[in-house]
């Protein structure tokens, strides 16, 4: 394989995590060290937007101590986008521009990292190289808290929203029971079509301090049940703890807040739907009558850093640094992926899966590992996510508050 | 002074904290060790409901390294209640109860800890027993996240809040920028009268990763006013975090659910306030048309000890510490706080307040911390607040999640 030189160019794309940018750290530390390979390394300023702009930033000009604290910085440093490219038939107009501004800036690695959408849109870039006759090697590196990535035994970012979850709920669940009262307690966890974060909140459990009820998208919603099964808990302990997920819904499509009915009218009458956490929580505060709590984990289940787990950090690290390697090697129109090893120790090595089988197909959480009364999930669940969480991320501290990664973020052009 | 032998009892009241646990643990741990003068020492189930009912716990049997571990473990370990007694004049019944008990178990050191209401249930007691002529020594210990107590320079539970908003807050500001459309995130904090949490909010901008805008019980609420605030940094900055305290409300005592105008109803008509933080965020998108977040930091502000400021775990064990080793030299009828030693480097001593000064009384936000325009706080606030979050609390961890204490409560009668 001869030695392709030329410049490299990385992007973050969709919603961020706690460590997308542990990925871009390995990425760039990696692509820094390639000289007499890589010239320059780029860096897209809201991703595909940015390259079709032409605003990306010199990363050979950032301080080599702020790409390490990458590693410990949440969100997407370079900004993001959800940008979906048009398919190649129906307009091009997107296409020829990118294959000009990769021309022009001699882009010969391309790197992007993302989830489900992103990872098509890679795929797109990558074919259009291909047919083009342009030499550029293409390599997705995944993130995604959803987990729902094809091909990949799990995918970066999940880890460290399930550890900040599991170590949520079992803080709440010691707050939520200090009274000698009746009181229910919705947790509502992110995932609109999978619940690999939800059942997260059975790690917790597994503790001793977790949910009694979990809710996933992967099981048609049927609130009687649901009320019956909070009832039954409630009159045994007084206290529930229910986590569920934002997109579960009825087998007709149904969400929760559509689904109860409720709906906030602003004082000029329009229809707000509101949280399923609250919705869900005020529902059985009229149906059962005791003291509720709706929490919604909201952004923070992305974007906690401070609590990342180091093994999810280290692997978006290495998701990253492979990336290029890999590239660097020849390699194309892949994504990295992770393959777990056989037996009882955890260990995962990198695989990479084609880009054409990873776009656009999602992973969900295995029926057999959740319980027959589709209320919680089983132990085939714990084996799989609690190796994720292991180990604490080394948060850098300045004055009892974290030390983010402060980029000069130099405009390349 | 003469000797006072017999048994202890502790109870906690009110809302609990990330830290309360950590008195706890300080008053057993002492109280243990006070051997030939402190017989028996109990832990009350819920507070004074548990002295009421006859039903503690015999701290003696517990695992020493449990009690350890309660320095780290949130909520109240064991148990709280919102219990008001009546004014003896009112209704003597409790009274003549409580008596009873504490001569039945010939209880001769009582500590509560727990905020304003549970300072005025510890006075009330401490005087029911300097009337009756039982002698019995009565010291209250400061709980708090609202930091209202008065004459306390600060209170136990306050900084771990603070510094758990002040981090929250700093990963949110990454993750509510990333995209380049217009944002507006409202952060809803707790403190129905006291501004202190939300404030803290200000930690994270003097970090550069904050609020723009910050919004206090103790200023007036105007809604026209804010939504100028917000107009004015959106133009500018196309992305807005406003902190705002569920407490804020008009000069006619209005709040902003109410003021906005907005009610959820259900499927049968009936209306809910909604949270601040929603209302807001829906009020805001209306007006000035960008998407909007309402995120409420719930009871995660008050439970996560995962991010304890490791300065307010050791003062808030010192302070049930110092309550035993005062009681036993002979002083009743106060309560331990605390007094900043003047100088620019932090250091605090303990000072005792008169049960009768600190119950019922509020301390505030001072106004000349809060700029002119009623929206930020200045220097002031940071210079009072910083040194109070220093040092990571040092939880003990198993299998990547926390390890909380597990006590026996064993039933002493």
């Amino acid at each position: 394989m001869s030695k392709l030189i030329g410049n490299a160019i990385f992007g973050q794309s969709g919603g961020p995590t706690s460590v997308i940018n542990a990925s871009a750290a390995g990425v760039f530390t990696e692509a820094l060290r390639q000289t007499g390979v890589i010239e320059k390394v780029y860096g897209a300023a809201n991703g595909i937007v940015g390259i079709l702009n032409e605003k990306f930033y010199d990363m050979g000009q950032e301080d080599p101590a702020e790409l390490e604290l990458l590693k410990t910085t949440p969100s997407s440093a370079l900004g993001s986008c959800r940008y979906k490219l048009a398919d190649l038939k129906d307009d091009d107009t997107d296409y020829k521009r990118l294959l000009e501004v990769f021309k022009k800036h001699n882009i010969r690695y391309f790197f992007y990292n993302g989830g489900n959408d992103s990872m098509d849109t890679c795929n797109k870039i990558s074919k259009l190289l291909q047919q083009s006759g342009y030499e550029c090697r293409v390599i997705g590196v995944p993130k995604t808290i959803d987990n729902d990535l094809f091909g990949t035994d799990h995918c970066p970012g999940f880890a460290s929203a399930a550890k900040y979850i599991a170590t949520t709920t079992m803080e709440v669940y010691l707050d939520a029971r200090v009274y000698d009262t009746g009181m229910i307690t919705v947790i509502e966890i992110m995932g609109r079509h999978a619940g690999w974060l939800t059942a997260s909140a059975a790690l917790a459990a597994h503790k001793g301090h977790g949910p009694d009820l979990i809710y996933l998208p992967e099981v048609d919603f049927d609130i009687d049940k649901m009320l019956a099964d909070v009832k039954k808990v409630y009159a045994k302990e007084s206290k529930v703890i229910i986590a569920v997920s934002e997109g579960v819904q009825t087998k007709e499509g149904k969400f929760i807040p559509e689904l109860v009915g409720e709906v906030a009218v602003d004082a000029f009458g329009h229809k707000q739907l509101g949280g399923t956490a609250t919705v869900l929580a005020n529902y059985l505060k009229k149906e059962i009558g005791c003291k509720v709590r709706g929490i919604e984990l909201s952004l923070m289940q992305r974007c906690a850093a401070h609590l990342a787990s180091k093994t999810d950090v280290d692997e978006s690290f290495l998701a990253g640094q492979t990336a290029v390697r890999c590239a660097v090697d020849g390699m194309t129109d892949y994504m990295v992926g992770f393959q777990r090893a056989e037996g009882s120790e955890y260990k995962c090595e990198i695989k990479l899966i084609k880009l054409d089988d990873v776009a656009n197909t999602e992973s969900k959480v295995p029926l057999e590992w959740i319980n027959d009364e589709g209320n919680f999930v089983n132990e085939k669940f714990i084996e799989y996510a609690l190796p994720l969480i292991q180990g604490e991320s080394e948060v850098a501290i300045e004055d009892g508050l974290p030390r983010f990664a402060k980029l000069k973020k130099v405009l390349a052009v």
